[in-house]
């Protein structure tokens, strides 16, 4: 019954023209509906945020999915960093460009404390406009942010030049 | 360091007036940021769930963050219900009432399989509109919800009418 890493990776889907044309979109759907390859790739995110961790902090709302099983396994509590609107009170607000646009994420009062070392968990790195956004977030809080685990790295998006020397872990590089 | 149930419940803050006039908001933030409030409560979850399930579904987007940490905690995998238009593929679609106006629930495509047993886990059964949505993607995917678990109930709501009978297992009832 038990599923390697790279078979769980195996059963990503890749979907062209979504969300918008020219977009090849990477769904995780069949990774999270079957429970051996679920925890393959929490294990594995599990072992790349590394032992110098605090917290982890999770980008709504795929995001929520892994930094919070990956919060579990290692013991460990989460952050969870939300598109604007939905927090009662915002400790910090990062506006970002998007490929079309622009975007804002805020980070709920009192999930990061001063001086923790946090790692980001999410699901893709593509071009790390949403990372760059949450590692500002986080040192805002006045923590540190000790890299980033994914489970997927869109490569040729450059996505981790973005992010000024924060290490990246990602499961698989496409 | 370990946390009774009790004490984790203990961490969640009330937000008058929020997101509405009239609303007291029950914010989770503190209960997940603490590593042993976040697994007492995701164990409690995990046992309220029970053993006749193959299955768990999460609710954009804190649902996501319980239903995602007990699949882990449990064996089990996720199946996550979304709002309208981030899925590539639909399985299913409900529309249904909110206090004020509709919302619309989508299921992905191959998430959940004919004949499962799908419990349902969420952070707060409120008047209970977004657990019988899902129930009913559930059941049109031809599979069987056993129940739903939620870390609060708000009693005076009366959400579990709305249910049809679904067991409800609540860490707290307020």
């Amino acid at each position: 019954m038990s599923t390697t890493v790279a078979e769980a990776l195996d059963l990503i889907r890749e979907i062209p023209g979504f969300p918008e044309p020219g977009i090849l979109f990477r769904d995780l759907t069949p990774v999270f509906g079957d429970a051996a390859a679920f925890a393959a790739v929490i294990d594995a995110l599990g072992e790349a945020v590394g032992d110098e961790v605090d917290l982890l902090a999770g980008v709504e709302a795929r995001g929520f999915v892994l930094a919070a099983a990956v919060g579990y396994a290692r013991g460990l509590g989460v952050a969870l960093v939300r598109k604007p609107g939905k927090l009662p009170a915002v400790a910090g607000r990062v506006d970002y460009a998007l490929e079309y646009g622009t975007a804002t994420l805020e980070l709920p009062v009192d999930s990061v404390r001063r001086g923790q070392r946090v790692a980001i968990v999410d699901d893709v790195l593509a071009t790390g406009g949403t990372v760059a956004a949450t590692a500002k977030l986080i040192e805002q809080a006045g923590a540190t942010s000790t890299g980033v685990s994914v489970v997927l790295e869109l490569g040729e998006l450059g996505g981790r030049n973005l992010l000024g020397g924060l290490p990246v872990h990602a499961l698989r590089t496409v």
